[in-house]
């Protein structure tokens, strides 16, 4: 079982639905993303928070497992996100963002974690992402990165930096034909992969993910719920998902891949049935193994 | 092998994308149908066409041994249909539709055609889907059916007794949801199989297409394309796959539906790399072969 080194935010979300409405709750992808990973593997998170962040919340990761000696409390208040959701639940409007003791953030990894064999650089600045692979020691065995929108238009030579030296990137669809600037999907992809990872992941929320590994292409729908509450987190606890089981595996190969954008899929499909993490708080092994099967029947075509 | 009955259109489209524009080619539902089926089973098509219909497209079906004899050429011009897609290929904008002699089509089976044990009623007045039904002669092995929003609106009643009477519904994901009068897909789904059939198949265009067969789901993604030109009777082609491979295997058990559902998808994904037919006229059963092994390699969990 490798560790699963996460660097990136722990917020407090307000969000609304048609189905509800929450006041700073727990959030941040580093959480999403921790608690989802901590299912399969020894997670070591490293972010920031205010003097004003909850306790309870750092126990919920604690209970999991999560190791938080890189989690620093800073002066100020923690970063905080407000945003609402209509019916088409795919988009998030964002209302409101507070940088906070985020604006200040500068990841310094403690010596235990500079070794981490498993890597996955949240969705902050890319010259972020860049200071965090300086300081491993070594090359990770597999790095994973997220982005967004805002630092392909802002930061698009340093984020090319960092994707040169990634292994995985995990880019919604829109974002994924901006980076590449080319509307179609399956090129936009291979132009992705010319940059520098070998493994593209195309989120396209409740339409499933598309992954391009070795120019080979994989893909999983959304699971088909009954009930979606709060899309908050999904893309997060996907990676979560998705790097937990690789690190718990130890491996990176097409087919681990493969089962690995399942366990991603999965977790996401828990995040989205509640709001914040609630729905994965009462999650158990056997909850992941039952809807691991349900979504290999939902595509598996010979029985 | 299983006879194939289709009623529908056979109409002159014309056509602008992003990619180009065509006038007066052949189309209409019951063409699409019939040329993705002849692939893989002996197909009878019902429809009526104007005398203005040039010769070339009537010999274009037959070449491919498509059974005529229940196309009826009628005084007055053809069904034509213009419209329009921009960049977001998903959805049609219909510019003009002119029904023509289409306006007075009043399918009759003549005998060879009342005891094809597979039926396929294309998108027409569900009135003339129930006519169909009440001409054959016993109930047959598999009767399949496509609708569209403009029927739910205006005769839903006797759509949801055509839907009492089938075994397969094809039905686009707002179609279903407006059908359903529930936003959920899986619940909308749901709720229209409690109408009669047995399987439902939700079309999602780009994104793929989910069925629930005996209240269990899968699905197929599109087939990631470098180039898509023209989405126009990509869900005719599809049935015209699905119902095709079934007829040929003379099956309609839960595992047959699923490779239906690929062979439809694998359809679907030749016609849209061109206008009008053009792409499948270039077609031989090696090119689905292969595409049946990448659709399959496309959603392989385990190798």
């Amino acid at each position: 079982m490798g560790d699963l080194l996460v660097v990136g935010s722990v917020a407090l979300d307000s969000v609304e639905t048609p189905f509800g409405k929450v006041h700073d709750v727990l959030g941040g992808s580093a959480t999403y993303f921790s608690y989802a990973a901590s299912f399969f593997t020894q997670v070591r998170l490293v972010a920031t928070v205010g003097e004003d962040f909850p306790e309870a919340h750092l126990r919920l990761l604690q209970d999991r497992g999560v190791d938080l000696d890189g989690l620093t409390t800073s002066r100020g208040r923690t970063f905080r996100w407000a945003g609402q959701y209509s019916y088409d639940l795919n988009e998030a409007k964002t209302l409101d963002t507070q940088l906070n003791v985020f604006a200040d953030f500068r990841p310094s990894l403690g010596d235990g974690l500079r070794r981490a064999p498993f890597v996955f650089l949240a969705n902050i600045d890319p010259e972020l992402q860049l200071d965090v692979l300086r300081q491993m020691e070594a090359r990770p065995r597999l790095v994973a990165l997220d982005t967004m929108n805002f630092w392909i238009q802002g930061k698009q030579e340093a984020l090319r930096r960092v994707l040169a030296e990634s292994d995985v990137v995990t880019i919604n669809d829109a974002e994924a034909r901006q980076l590449a600037s080319e509307p179609n999907l399956v090129r936009a992809a291979r132009a992705i992969a010319a940059i520098g990872p070998r493994t593209v992941v195309v989120k396209r929320g409740e339409y499933g993910a598309l992954m391009m590994t070795d120019g080979a292409f994989f893909f999983v729908p959304a699971y088909p719920l009954e009930s979606v509450y709060d899309p908050t987190g999904a893309g997060d606890t996907f990676a979560g998902g998705f790097m937990g089981y690789l690190a718990a595996q130890e491996r990176t190969d097409a087919a681990a891949m493969r089962r690995a954008l399942v366990y991603g899929s999965v977790m996401a499909s828990f995040t989205v049935e509640d709001f914040s993490l609630k729905r994965l708080t009462r999650l158990g092994p056997a909850d992941i193994a039952d809807r691991y099967a349900a979504f290999h029947d939902l595509i598996r075509l010979e029985q």
